[in-house]
């Protein structure tokens, strides 16, 4: 197995662990919570690739489907613990996010795309699974509301493009721009930036 | 028109009545209660068939838009029936959730993918329409908290591929699982059997 | 840019101010209103080119990304305004649906699907973006509760194809559509005439 196929699960079960948190905060059944952990996991890779029209990623091979099981066994049995993992928990989904994005923009670049398509593959490859279990759970989506997240993404999807511009090679692009990723997530969450957020501007709905 | 069309068409009545009677329940228009019985009918079949590539099933017969707007007629003529048709809707929906299991599981076979994914498809096929429908009205899905439902097309599916493993001629295979999704979901509601739920573990959101 | 871009471009506009009004009065951030407001603008017709099988239309020019991003501009420079506004993008908006409606009925046409399929896909390319903003906000979707707007759509495939029964000339029959669309979208509101609404009829749920 190799190093990315490594950290890729580790995302995997940590996107996997979020979903089910809160699909157990909702009251949710087994059944229920492995769901709307699979959806959370998978979810952005399944939308990109939908739009890509290429097969879904984890139709491709199970280990996205036995590693949310894992997060689920996982979870019912350390229950305890798991708040206290808090930490660590968050340092992998942004790993796991970090990664996503990468995977993300190079697919998109094999599918022929030009860049800022690629770009917003990324993004949505890293932040739309949190943006479905959020709907599934009924809750209005945090990424939209907390945090830089989805920014986090777009703003890796630059990085790599810079750095395929400064022509340096493959592996120092997807690492700068997954590094990128990671730090701006983790540091805007230490630092407490966030995004301004929009004033309600009237109260009236256009339909 | 053959018998297995006549069960499609049957639960593909019930499913849109159960939407279409949730949305009256918010109070919807009357194509707003057209839209969510269809969705709910043909939601789990559309995503089935979206990931495995393939054109959505609605799209090559009305039947489908036409059966959905005979369940619209019949909640408005027969409003004050309906409800004292609970045990009948509920039979067609379990015969509905137990045709549409099969349906998927060889759907997806004939796509050429692996044995879980089919399983997955099945599930996805008979279930999906109900949490659509349940995002739509804005509501947590109802099937990740109540019941044993899409768990049921997920056995369905497990009994397929045993029946296969027996080599039990096709049409055993296909009768074998649709009777156990329907034993299953009718048992279950019967003796209330359900799933645990999670415990909330914690308060806090991770985005 | 022809005089159809113009029009594609003005809807495009319209429906992302509608999202990003909507995403400000739930206290989204400045991203997330972006994402609220490209989703409402390009989510039906996401919807309908992932059925028929096609690349979704926004990846294939840049003009929608930056539309949506010149309206969140728009909408933070001009917060004041925006509410005197209203009547104009209401114009807008119907404008937009009217023109969304006729093309996706044609690029259904041009997929080669039948009348029906057409009909339907004209209406989700103008009416399932405001319904996907609303799942998005967490609100039960507007268009199936207030005023004529997916039904204006619907009217407006249909006269598509009595233009063309009529053998009129091809920007005849798209004009035509165009304004029936724009005429019961606007009359409607005019005269506050609505759907009737499903009158609840029961309590109980169905999964």
């Amino acid at each position: 197995m190799e190093f990315i196929n490594i950290i890729d699960y580790i995302g995997t079960f940590a996107f996997a662990i979020s979903g089910i948190r809160l699909a157990a905060a909702k009251n949710f059944d087994w059944f229920g919570a492995y769901v709307v952990g699979f959806v959370t996991a998978v979810g952005g890779g399944t939308l990109r690739d939908v739009m890509l029209d290429v097969t879904p990623f984890w139709m491709e091979q199970a280990s996205y489907v036995v590693i949310t099981g894992l997060a689920l066994v996982f979870v019912l049995i350390f229950r305890k613990y798991v708040v206290r993992l808090d930490n660590t928990f968050f340092i992998f989904d942004a790993v796991g996010i970090a990664l996503f994005t990468v995977v993300g923009v190079e697919k998109s670049i094999a599918a022929g795309y030009p860049v800022w398509v690629n770009v917003i593959m990324g993004t949505i490859t890293g932040a739309a699974g949190g943006m479905f279990r959020d709907i599934f759970i009924n809750e209005v989506p945090l990424i939209f509301r907390k945090d830089i997240y989805a920014m986090a993404c777009l703003a890796g999807g630059l990085v790599y493009y810079f750095c395929l511009w400064l022509n340096l090679p493959t592996i120092a692009v997807q690492v700068s721009a997954a590094i990128a990723v990671f730090l701006i997530r983790v540091l805007s969450v230490h630092f407490k930036i966030s995004l301004p957020s929009l004033k309600s501007i009237d109260q009236d709905r256009q339909a």
